[in-house]
């Protein structure tokens, strides 16, 4: 909006990919392939990891980077399932930051046994806006949006779906319950983001997220490749 | 988290607050009073204006400063019931803003007919981080927050839900699809704000709903009293 602004936003987010490719380079060296999943708050992420690591990941050895602002009510949910779950929360003496970025991820790096997993599974902080624009060094972004949230959300949130390669619409067990239109949600996806993939699942049924296990199994096959 | 970052954090707030208190001198001088309604997106903070503007609002002439990232698909929706809303959008040339601020609201304040309302209605945009940290000159703050999103996020964005004298928990007709427990919910509302005011409505049904038009009526008749 005002010149100065932006350009600090930009000095930032520079900043920002420089300390992403260092992560980047670190994943590279231990074959880790990472996704970066992100979503509304309350759209389900932690509950269909939950899912996914119930049913397991075909010998895929996962890890979780979990983000909040604050607590670790989500990475105490994790670590029933013995995965190696890693702890960020971004209060810092303010209200918190609304989204990780490359430098807290950095920050974390020693307490991810990367020797120990394949996938690093970055869970961010529930918001459809900033966590889109900070990369933290990831080969993947998915995001989760749920139909109770209603069809306009890649309209009104566009960098957040036009940046992800998967959408897993979540909760489809509500549809019944709901006044949705999901030709109108995949179509609005469509108009932001043409090669998006788009999944239909629910984490409290487990409809659907065998597609997003094998799905996840093949983002950390690619990390087979050297890189 | 590192001692310059937070002193930068530190200086935008404080000229926030600056200009907040300028916006909230040109609120008083007019008589009207501003609340600003803040919720993760897809919460239904439009549904329920939608609600609340269909019922009327005993004579009081509402009018809405509308923020979004991008687009004016919520002001489009309001604007059918005839109540003034000017339209803010967050984007900037990279990803957008994800709240409003003081300063936002200041360069829109041109466009609001101050003179034709009693009170003004801030949809903030969709996020449960940032918006409660940056005040924007109003009176009241409150938020919409969804049982679909679990009972948990009082604990998670705790920021929020201690900033807002109410909580309006929506979507309760889908309680009995849900394994939700609202008196967790409560709990945890109260865990980190003891003196909230809690609601339970639903915008589909309208349940509930005279409740927030009886708080919006009284919140707007602090007007009456001089600044």
């Amino acid at each position: 909006m005002h010149r100065t602004r932006v350009r600090v936003v930009e000095d930032a987010l520079d900043a920002n990919n420089t300390i992403a490719r260092a992560n980047r380079d670190d994943f590279d060296r231990a074959g880790v392939r990472v996704v970066n999943l992100m979503s509304a708050p309350g759209a389900g992420k932690t509950a269909l990891l939950e899912s996914v690591f119930r049913a397991g990941l075909n010998g895929v050895r996962p890890g979780v980077l979990e983000g909040d602002v604050q607590g670790s009510l989500d990475a105490d949910r994790l670590a029933h399932f013995h995965v190696p779950v890693t702890q960020i929360n971004t209060d810092g003496g303010f209200g918190g930051e609304c989204h990780l970025d490359a430098n807290m991820v950095r920050s974390a790096l020693a307490e991810v046994p990367l020797d120990e997993i394949d996938l690093l599974i970055v869970e961010n902080v529930g918001n459809l806006v900033c966590p889109a624009e900070f990369g933290v060094g990831e080969d993947a972004k998915a995001m989760v949006c749920s139909v109770t949230e209603g069809e306009d959300k890649p309209l009104k949130y566009p960098l957040m779906f036009r940046t992800c390669g998967l959408v897993i619409v979540n909760k489809i067990d509500l549809l019944p319950h709901l006044d949705y239109d999901m030709d109108k949600l995949r179509h609005n996806i469509r108009s932001v983001n043409p090669d998006a993939e788009i999944m239909e699942v629910s984490a409290r049924t487990g409809e659907g997220v065998e597609g997003l296990r094998n799905w996840l199994v093949q983002a950390a096959d690619r990390a087979a490749a050297p890189a």
